[in-house]
């Protein structure tokens, strides 16, 4: 059979909960297709911090032996990092985080992707009037290793501030970077996206304040010439921010820089009911990374009772982004609209209408997903 | 009578149609309190920009008179600036959010409160469900004259950036800076304010990122300290984006830094069904500004049918903050919940059970609520 490698990331908090859900729904997909998935576990985050501190040193959330595994991989799965054991606000510690955005940066994973998709079955679970989520398919396209979470962070004392406010004291600075080349790719994407779509690109940025919003918006225009079949629209990200609740519907793809990105994408996470409903997709130009949309979930790490289909669908776009097995991602996501349509659920999509009897732990929602295939 | 000067500013678009009505409200409230509300209209934003253009220049969005008036004044009471008439990327181009960035900076308003309060008659135009609107009654505190929109905004070309993502070709830089100083006032603000409310602040960062962040996680826990009749809990920006859809009744008093604030609040005012509701007050230690916190809607400028309830809550807040008229601040909120209650509606408010004879313009919906004083 076929062999991909797989690099399974377990993190920390509930990640090694779900990730083992992933292994099993691979194996069942390898079943099926005659492929054979080798996964390797590596450590990132607050695990490779508590790992290279316990080994004396250098403390790091990404240690070179998972960057390499990483590299030499045919994809990335990733359950997640995190927690408030490295909470630590001083300057110079290491935070779980960096873990992540250190192999986002290294593997050049310069865009995210978070299809926002609507279960019929857990409608009911959202936030949101049901007749304003009729026909909600929405894809974000994030910027992922630029602006404000790349750029220079400093501390400084006794500075006067650019603005003059009075200031005093200490000082801080981040600062929001974008080259036209970096805006460009991923506005490319998007597009792309869009005319296998319903044709539809609402670039979202803040073009009446900041330089690299009214950059972003030229570069948006321009790449959108290149795709006659694609509308570009304009959205100031205050008003985006109002309309993916207003009416969500409107969106077909939603492309934006880093940090609005992050903002966006969690707030839409709101329209299908749970964060551990969504996955998302990390590419580049080489390896990529897939993940679940929400955190390690610390407060309920070990209990067997996380929501494992976000970890489920990340598997899902890795078959589909990164392996060609556009059938296997298929199949997986109608094994999994199926369980939900069957009535199962994890305690974080249960409401007042689910059977008590329906409401799964963590494997036991893996093995349905597995049954249902 | 005691006079209060009010520097009015009608701006843009729908602009002079709202403030028209404000200024009806405000007479109405003068008669009833034996106050005088002496008005002058001065120019800002776009209609400051054809102004100052048709005079020969300079251009300017805020023109030295207006800065002049409003400094004279006891309170400014603007309405909305912007339209597509002058929308223009070029780097030199006078925008007319610059009369409004450039006002708030002038005049030291260095917070913006905008209190999300839900009206019973409104609770089906909301876009959440019903059950998630009960108890729900936010302030939103966000920090107007620092960070992202008052960095140092730049171009250049040809510099490898800092991030080094095989940049080439143009490169644009915002800068977020914060001063100690500069969250501490805002902070501390949060907090009285709480301290007279439900008693907790929810202070929103993204601290797992940003210097930025960390430093306001920081100082915001120094002045929480000072309150121990207030719990201070932190938040990151993503999960807050998603909290107030989730569940918006768990907030009492939430305090964020400018560009997280701006695409907050927006996103909140969708919980009322329409920004045509809520009002804001930009405060400093000086006159203070009042203005709805919706925009020029242009769309629909010089129509007639624009929502001045937003803007007559304004005034609201201006009788509140800056003229200590605390008894006819109630007042007036009666009347507009009295003017609700009885079925009257604009038509971004209306909805199908709206009987066609109780959707008013915009003068009849200000002659309803004087009515109602
Ligand atoms: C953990 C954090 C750095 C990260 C981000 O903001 O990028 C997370 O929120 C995400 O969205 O993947
Ligand atoms: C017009 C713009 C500069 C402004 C802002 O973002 O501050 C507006 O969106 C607001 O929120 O008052």
């Amino acid at each position: 059979p076929r062999t991909y490698r797989i690099c399974t990331l377990p993190g920390d908090g509930i990640g090694p909960e779900i990730i083992a859900e992933a292994k099993k729904v691979l194996a069942a997909v390898g079943a099926r297709h005659d492929v054979e998935f080798v996964c390797t576990d590596q450590l990132i985050g607050g695990a490779a911090i508590d790992a290279t501190t316990e080994a004396g040193g250098p403390v790091s959330a990404l240690p070179d032996t998972t960057l390499e595994a990483a590299r030499a991989s045919d994809a990335v799965l990733l359950a997640a990092v995190g927690g408030p054991k490295w909470t630590n606000t001083n300057a110079g510690a290491i935070r779980p985080e960096q873990g992540l955005l250190a192999i986002r940066k290294e593997l050049g994973l310069y865009l995210n992707l978070r299809p926002v998709r609507m279960f019929r079955a857990l409608v009911g679970a959202s936030s949101l009037k049901p007749e304003l989520l009729e026909g909600v398919d929405l894809l974000i396209v994030r910027e992922l290793t630029g602006g404000l979470y790349f750029g220079a962070h400093e501390r400084e004392w006794g500075v006067e501030g650019a603005g003059g406010n009075g200031a005093r004291g200490e000082f801080a600075r981040d600062t929001m970077e974008y080259s036209e080349y970096e805006v460009e790719r991923v506005v490319r994407w998007a597009c792309q996206a869009a005319s296998r779509r319903r044709g539809r690109v609402c670039s979202v940025d803040k073009a009446n304040v900041l330089e690299t919003s009214r950059m972003w918006r030229e570069v948006a225009h321009a790449v959108g010439a290149e795709f006659p079949e694609v509308t570009i629209e304009d959205m100031y990200v205050d008003n985006a921010s109002m309309q993916l609740v207003a009416n969500p519907a409107q969106f077909d793809v939603l492309v934006t820089e880093n940090t609005f990105g992050d903002i966006l994408s969690d707030e839409a996470s709101m329209l299908t009911g749970s964060l551990g409903m969504l996955a998302s997709a990390s590419l580049g130009d080489g390896v990529a990374l897939y993940e679940p949309s929400h955190g390690s979930a610390p407060d309920i790490a070990g209990r067997g009772i996380a929501n494992p289909i976000a970890q489920v669908l990340s598997v899902e776009l890795m078959l589909r982004y990164s392996l060609g097995m556009d059938e296997a991602a298929d199949e997986l996501s109608a094994a999994v609209t199926r369980v939900l349509d069957e009535g199962w659920r994890t305690v974080d999509i249960a409401d007042e209408l689910t059977a008590a009897d329906r409401v799964l732990g963590t494997s036991a929602m893996g093995d349905k997903i597995v049954e249902a295939l």
